[in-house]
Formats: C-alpha cells, sequence, structure tokens
C-alpha cells in the first residue's frame, strides 16, 4: 500500500479487513510502498516519511501482528530496486505503454505530472515487490488486476529467457470492497475530502457524519424515507449490521429524523472504532515502538528478498 | 565502462590514454557499468561477471591507479540504483523518447531486442553514475554527448523541482580518438572480430597484424606505394611514431614490400603492450589481488555514494 495518507474507513472495510483474515492462514508480507508513492508523489514528496509512520500505526491498529506477518518500508531493502532493475531490462516497452491502468491515469490525473520514466515503470516495481518473496497470492483491488496481470507475464518471460521456474505463478485474492462512499457520496479518497479517516477525532466523525447525505426526497421528518437510496443507510449495514433493520423501520415509517439517525451512526461508528483508536493512540505515543517493529520487518524481509536475489544472480550471471 | 569483453587496441589509444592523463590531475572515478551491459546484454549475461574481471585486469594493467583512483564495479554500490530511481521519477518520458541516441540504436542493432523498459532508461542510469558522485568532468567520446547533455537537464530538474544547488553542473572531457581502425579497416569492434585485444599472445598480433589490407594499389612490391591510402601505416602513427617517416620511404620508394612492413609493425605493437601484457598476466595468475582492488573501490565508492544520497534524501523526504 502506498504511503499517501491517514487511512480511511473504506481502506479498514475493504483491505485490512481481508488482510487479516489471510493473516491467519497465510505467512504474509505487508510492505510500505514508498518508491511508488514517489512515483507520483515526486513533487510532494516530503511528506512521505510521515505518511509512512501514520500508515504503519494504522496497520497495527487495525490488527496486523508484527509478530505473525512482515510489516516493512519497501525502499529499506534495496533488493527491491535490484530486481527492479532485472525485470525492467526484460520487460517490452510496449506491454507498458499498453497497459489500460496507465494510459488511464495519465488522462484522469491532471493534477500531477505522470508523464515521467520512472511512473511508466511503476507496474514492473510491482512485479519486483511480488516475485521477491515468490508470492503464491496477492491481495488486490479488481482495478489492480491488469497489473497483476504484467507482473505474471513479467515473471513467465522471466522463466523463458532463463530456462528457470524459479517464479512461481501467483494468483490475486480480490479484496472485497464494500461500496463505502464518502460522505458527500462520491467515491471516498482523499482527493475529495470526503473520507472519514481512522485517526479522526469523535468529534471530527460526529461532525462529517452530521454532513452526509440522505434521502434527497426525504424533506421533511414526516416523509417516508429511502434507505435504500440513502448513504448513511449503507453505512449502517457496514458499521451496525444488527441496528439497520430499526433503521429500515424508522426511515420509511417516518418514526426519527435524519439528524437523529446520523447522530446514532456516528455513535456505532465510534464504537467500533473505539478500541482501533485507542491502540493507535497509544503507538503515536510512542514512535520508536513502531519504527522498531518497521526495524524488525525490515531484517526479517530482506532475509528472503536477499536468497531470492541470489538465486536470481545465479541464474543471470 | 561497460564490461562487455576484453579491451583492444582503440580502447587503449583512445579512452584508457586519456584517462592516465586524467589521473594525474584529478581524483578520478573509475566505474566498471554492469547494469548498463546487462541492459543491453540481458540474454549473454552469464558472460558479464568473467568481463568484469578482464576488464579490471586491463585497466590495471594499462596503469589505472587503484592507489590514487577508486575503481569499482557499478552493482556492488546499490546507492546506484537509488538514485536511478529517484531521477527516473522526475525525468519526462519524452526526454528519453526523443535521444538521438536511442532512436539510432533501436534503428541499427537488430541482433538484440532493445525495445525494452531498462533500455530506454540506460541514460538515466548514466546520470545517476554521474551525479552521485558530484563529477565536474566526464570523460568522453563524442558520441556520448547527447547522454551528458541529458545528464546535465536531469541534474537541473532536479535542481529546479526542488530548490537546491547540491548537483554541479559537468562539463565534457572529449577523449581523443585516434582514427585507429580494425584489421580489415572498419571500425575496430568486438562484434565485428577485427580488433587487436590488449590481451591477445603475441602469435595473435602477428597473425592479425599480417592479415590487415594495405594500399589496394600497390599490387607488386616493384609498384610505389600510398602509405596515407594504407591502413597499416595509421597504425605505424599511433604505436611506432619514430619509425613512420623511415616507412613511409620503404612503402612510396618501393623499398620494402608489405609483407616485412607488417611483421615489423607487429614487433612495435608487441613492444609496447610487453610491459602492460606482462602486468596484466601476473594479475590474471592473482584474481584474489584484482577482486581485492575491486573490494576496496567498492568501499571507497560507497562511501562518497551514501554521503550524497543521504543528502539528496534529506532534501527530497
Amino acid at each position: 500500500m502506498r504511503p499517501t495518507g491517514k487511512l480511511h474507513l473504506g481502506h479498514w472495510v475493504g483491505a485490512l479487513q481481508s488482510w487479516l483474515l489471510l493473516q491467519e492462514q497465510h505467512e504474509c508480507i505487508f510492505s510500505i510502498v514508498d518508491w511508488h508513492a514517489y512515483m507520483g508523489e515526486y513533487a510532494q514528496s516530503h511528506e512521505i516519511s510521515e505518511h509512512i509512520i501514520d500508515m504503519a500505526a494504522d496497520w497495527l491498529a487495525c490488527g496486523i501482528d508484527p509478530d505473525r506477518s512482515v510489516l516493512f518500508v519497501q525502499s529499506e531493502v534495496p533488493e527491491h530496486l535490484e530486481l527492479y532493475m532485472i525485470l525492467s531490462c526484460i520487460t517490452p516497452l510496449g506491454w507498458l505503454e499498453r497497459n489500460p491502468t496507465y494510459k488511464e491515469q495519465l488522462r484522469e490525473i491532471k493534477s500531477r505530472d505522470l508523464q515521467t520514466f520512472g511512473f511508466l515503470g511503476y507496474p514492473v516495481l510491482q512485479a519486483a515487490d511480488i516475485l521477491l518473496y515468490k508470492a503464491n497470492v496477492v491481495p488486490i483491488g479488481e482495478d489492480q488486476l491488469p497489473h497483476l496481470e504484467l507482473a505474471r507475464e513479467i515473471a513467465r518471460r522471466f522463466n523463458s529467457i532463463y530456462k528457470t521456474d524459479i517464479f512461481p505463478d501467483c494468483e490475486p485474492v480480490l479484496t472485497k470492497t464494500p461500496r463505502l462512499l464518502g460522505v458527500d457520496g462520491r467515491k471516498m479518497s482523499k482527493s475529495y475530502d470526503n473520507a472519514i479517516n481512522l485517526a479522526d477525532s469523535p468529534h471530527e466523525i460526529q461532525k462529517k457524519v452530521s454532513r452526509m447525505f440522505t434521502d434527497p426526497k426525504r424533506i421533511k421528518i414526516t416523509d417516508h424515507g429511502h434507505p435504500e437510496a440513502c448513504n448513511v443507510y449503507s453505512y449502517y449495514q457496514v458499521f451496525a449490521q444488527q441496528e439497520s433493520k430499526a433503521v429500515y423501520d424508522w426511515c420509511t415509517g417516518a418514526k426519527k429524523g435524519c439528524t437523529e439517525c446520523k447522530a446514532f451512526l456516528a455513535q456505532s461508528i465510534l464504537m467500533q472504532l473505539a478500541l482501533l483508536q485507542e491502540k493507535r493512540e497509544t503507538l503515536m505515543k510512542n514512535k520508536d515502538r513502531i519504527r522498531d517493529i518497521l526495524n524488525m520487518g525490515r531484517k526479517k524481509a530482506q532475509a528472503m528478498a536477499r536468497q531470492t536475489l541470489e538465486e536470481i544472480k545465479e541464474i543471470i550471471f
């Protein structure tokens, strides 16, 4: 995951909940990919180091267990760049230029200049991140499927050029992404400033929830509402599922108003987040502890990475 | 210099003689750039490690002094890849795609597939090699001038994005390249198999010289020759300048034949190479000594590289 800002509820119920499940069944490696962040954010790169600590705190607070999983910062394991160089040299330029995600990003993102050599190599570095640990499964969102396919093709090309089978075929594990929209009803995103962050204070969360758009057809409290068209109701389904039936009745039966409904939702979110936030706060008061965990992760990751890289060099040199 | 094979007379009287002069006046850093070799030779990459030792032996035998200059292998200083990544992210793709040397190579070199992502980044890695040591002057052949200009532009762009002056402007020192052609009269090159290598045995050198093309208009020994049109005579001007006047007289006056003339040239070359070859042979009998020298160089280079990289990271993160 790229350290580009604080994590929000969308990350939590999407990626992180899936990661916790994977952590139960697999030997997991979670990387804060700061080089990937730099590729897109080279003009605001001074923010990256702060984001790294924030992201590690978010992960740990959510339940990523550093004794069970490896948690590290990409740039602290220089083997990633060595494999990146090697894979760069066998990756046909056309594969990257024709990559649909790349073309879309160049088209859509106008606020930053992404027409750089480095940004074209984004999926090659992803391939290195995956192959350095000979990953069997990779948890990704659906939008990242073309990149994983590229990583698989690069692995196959390496295996074929050097007549080896060092890189296993890796499979995607699609992270469930419940349609949790931002408080304004658009996609939840830092850049839209419509996200509820895991680190937000109770006051901030209450304020953000109170401003959420509800059913536009319910103007007065006596109007019957349509929960299926209401963003607040979709939050209930994620954060207060037990209560969501009662809420449906209030709304359709015009028994309670939106203000009260949102106040109750805010309370539910706060309760769900309480433990996590407490843990996060304790961690942030002791950043040395976070640094220690990242250092421990770096050592474990680097030991694995070095071994793979030695095997690779044995093959190519 | 890329470790793509044994050095030949063209390298010696071109690059290496210039390097020896530079070594007298500057703190020099000479790098065996194996990542650059890999970019073009990924399909024959198993030869690179042997070429590294060969190249180091050639350099040392020529007089590169490891106590005075830094002599190291690029891939052994991973800081090169870190700076490569950083510069990649600020280098506009168009600068590389429009690079005339790149376009020419794609057009001319048909024997290898160079349409890879890595090969496009060739000059970015060169820029990292130069900027990591804040080089003031860079000895290059005329054909490399566009690449140096690109390195200067990348340095200026970095300085401008981050409002710094960390990278000084570097100037080229053009290595004199006397027009020393291959034994068949074409450009001297490993790929044409027309080169006299520094490591060739006396027998090989005699054989190669004896096959050199001479003045095509001088068919019989009694014909008057035209030294200015003779490749052998141009060798005399480089390797036996004192004798070249006498040779001119022999040839134009039809006093001696080409066979005798070539035998004498071979002797002159052998004499010039004698010390170098003796030194080279001693080195190759003790490859551990070569490795030690390269390790010492790596330490010196890495200390400098680390310092620059720390300064760079201070600026961008």
